[in-house]
């Protein structure tokens, strides 16, 4: 028999050939006269779905009088940033060296609760330059009295979180760009005053997501934007870092206490949200024109290995035994954006699992991931995407698609082992070394105040999609409805 | 300066350490004198969320008169099997030498709609044993003249979806058990129509999830009953799987059409769901006296695949470029248990990726995934979970840990090369070994009526949430409250 006469017999069989049609419960014919199963599943298909975009929410409090929206906000340049520290803790320490490096920097100021702490990073700066930065120490007003003392240029806020918001308003209020460590704040509220002051002060304020920097993320944002995988569909994004071990730190001599354990016990979430989503975020441009966030579904696994921990390494009477940990062990969250792209999102800083910082990018041609490296699609390798280019193979991906700015950087530093060395991995550095770039010559800043406020604002919203069982939970949306203006981040060359 | 001078300095440099403390805006002492941060972020800390455990719904319709909770059910044992098969299409034909290497099976009748596959897959059984089932095709109504009439003890069901609810449930009112292809059925009232018919006929159901027969799944379920990674607390499982090439069948002879396409159209969820969910389900327990589905969540991706594929394969007026393809490219759901605990679940048969049934479960000690295969956990090597083992190294996991009925399968078989021929890597063998065992020696099935219902109902609950914007659905329960009467699956041996 051959293949149209079994066709045709197939068809009479189910009764869907001539007028049989209308008697099978199990088929039916369109208007276009296809032949279509009608008992196709879940009750869900009879609705029809249309391609309703979900975008952030359309109210929001008004921009107050004489305030300016800052997407793409461009200051005067400046010839040398006079930069000053505020935090100079374990995170301040680790990026004085840094900026040491970065070309046009003069490091002004630092100012910390602890007086050593201040006065070993001035020391880490009077020996690489001769010049000692002043130090302000004690109080904690100390630093607003810096502010308005010293004028710096720019400021990098590094405290615990909890200080976030309130300095880095400070700092744009007394004249500062701002350098903010993630997470720019831990609630939603915290993240309008942050926008508010940005756009009343005409300020930058860049959170300091340093994964953006990293060469494989550089190298996925100039593939996508490349069209190397063709149109973006789905991203995914982890931090999955046991940092149990940093509840040991109020032991050691100069530790300021693990700050971070008290957000783990109370809060129950995706607590540290952007170094998975950054880059993800900006491969799609999202809150710069393309695309936006709409909403975000979350759910957090049982939380054990906390309290596991606290019992397994304190007397019963420690105050790490005593904390009540909600905090689920796993976070699962999902976002939908405004064009319909979906990410899943993952924090983990609990479980004994090995580091991943898992990132993956879908489009309609092919997939880029990390943790580890790997990438496949129509137009990648010799077009096969059955299988991955990863392992020794990826070397030609890097020599093809490194971006720019990684090269550039590397050769500024003196070789990609030097890169290397320059704070996890080089990307602290490249992070520095653009920032300061974009402020020496008056550019936008790579990540604006808003992309920084909608990564943060997913921590509140998940905390609030898990007490709620998971319901849906929809993005503030930052801009006020500007962010339609705003270019995406192009390939900075 | 020592720690506890250094501590006490901090804390009053903040401001916490004797009265001053309520004055700070930003810390507060608790009951038990602990200090703790006020501002920790989102609103949602102040919810008091307790271990608030989310069931399946409590109500549903009751259970007719005379029929019987299947929860552990055992029939009867049979010394020999006597099986049929509805449905001699692509997977039928497959199957047909996996069963005929099945001790204590007699194959007695084929029934399909082509008379060519039913006479093919025949033909099969007469080569290897001399004896000719019955064959019937032609008409709808054949297959319950074929179970009337040959009176088989358990059917193989695998005609196309549509059909799978309907045959399954007259073969259980014709007297046979039913071992059915997944899905088992394609909505939530067709697999209430087969919970009731097995309950009422009281004759087994089992979905055949092959997955669950894989040598690694199978390796982890054995690793997670001895309690290798401590307490489980999250799954993942997916089906990614490049499959818009069957959209080419119905050009080949004796093609069947590719009938999926229609489901790719017209649902827009997760269409597939058990490949990657049943393993995992199993781990957990669910529906099996631990633990429970409770509620779903679920984003599709923008439908971009099956468009661009018929419009790059097939000219514009054929019927493949007729269809308005609704189904997101890949879909996200994230599941919430009774326990709390949480299942990331993916399904992706439209992107150029390359094929993965990822494979995740975590626990208080440690994670055991695929694709590829890596564990890692604190009972496990040498217990740094820092880093996977993997590779090369992953042989002495399968070693220490390959799961009993695996190594009794192969010895069977006669080795592992021969049991990877046999279907899937083996795991199709390894599903009609074990399901044939369960009938001969009157046990109870690995995977009840109600386990392949639950895995099944994901689809439509994937569909409603989509539509719906990401609304947590909640599961029904199909075991109507008893679920936890039954005992978890053991370890096989």
């Amino acid at each position: 028999m051959n293949n149209s006469t079994s066709r045709r017999r197939f068809l009479q069989q189910l009764g869907l050939f001539t007028g049989a049609m209308a008697a099978s419960p199990f088929m039916a014919s369109t208007a276009s006269g296809l032949v279509i199963p009608t008992n196709l599943g879940g009750g869900a298909q009879y609705v029809p779905t249309g391609a309703s975009p979900i975008g952030p929410m359309t109210t929001y409090p008004s921009r107050p009088a004489g305030s300016k929206y800052m997407g793409g906000f461009r200051a005067p340049k400046l010839d040398v940033v006079r930069v000053a520290f505020i935090g100079c803790g374990k995170r301040g320490h680790s990026h004085v060296p840094r900026m040491l490096l970065v070309p046009g920097v003069e490091i002004v100021a630092m100012s910390d609760l602890f007086e050593e702490h201040a006065k070993d990073c001035a020391d880490k700066v009077t020996k690489a330059t001769g010049k000692t930065p002043a130090v302000y120490f004690g109080g904690e007003q100390e630093y607003v009295k810096m502010l308005t003392e010293i004028k710096p240029d720019a400021v990098v806020v590094a405290p615990s979180w909890e200080w976030h918001a309130r300095i880095t308003c400070d700092c744009m209020k007394y004249g500062a760009h701002t350098l903010v460590e993630v997470p720019m704040a831990v609630s939603i509220k915290e993240l309008w005053a942050i926008v508010d002051h940005s756009e009343k002060y005409q300020k930058h304020c860049m959170q300091l997501e340093n994964v953006n920097y990293g060469r494989e993320e550089l190298m996925y944002l100039n593939m996508v934007r490349q069209g190397v995988i063709g149109e973006l569909l789905h991203g995914e994004a982890a931090y999955i870092h046991d940092l149990r071990s940093e509840m040991h730190e109020e032991e050691l001599v100069d530790g300021t206490g693990s700050w971070r354990t008290y957000h783990y016990a109370q809060r129950n979430g995706n607590v540290y949200t952007t170094h998975g989503l950054g880059p993800v975020a900006q491969y799609m441009s999202l809150a710069r024109g393309e695309d936006n966030f709409g909403r975000m579904t979350s759910f957090s696994s049982p939380a054990r290995g906390r309290a596991k921990y606290a019992k397994e390494n304190w007397p019963a009477d420690h105050k790490w035994n005593k904390l009540n940990y909600e905090c689920g062990d796993i976070n699962t969250s999902i976002i939908k954006t405004t064009m319909g792209r979906t990410i899943m999102l993952q924090w983990d800083e609990t479980s004994p699992r090995p580091y991943s910082r898992h990132n993956l990018i879908q489009g309609t041609l092919g997939t880029l991931a990390g943790f580890p490296n790997r990438v496949a699609g129509e137009k990648l390798g010799d077009g096969n995407f059955h299988s991955w280019i990863q392992g020794e193979e990826f070397e030609a991906i890097f020599e093809k698609y490194d971006h720019p700015l990684y090269k550039r950087v590397v050769e500024h530093i003196g070789g990609a082992d030097a890169l290397r060395k320059a704070g996890h991995g080089g990307m602290d550095y490249t992070m520095f070394f653009r920032a300061i770039e974009c402020l020496r010559k008056g550019e936008a800043m790579d990540q604006n105040v808003y992309e920084g406020a909608f990564w943060c604002s997913c921590s509140e919203l998940s905390e609030k999609s898990v007490v709620q069982g998971g319901m849906p939970q929809m993005f503030p949306d930052f801009t006020r409805g500007d962010w339609k203006t705003t270019k995406p981040l192009g390939i900075i060359s």
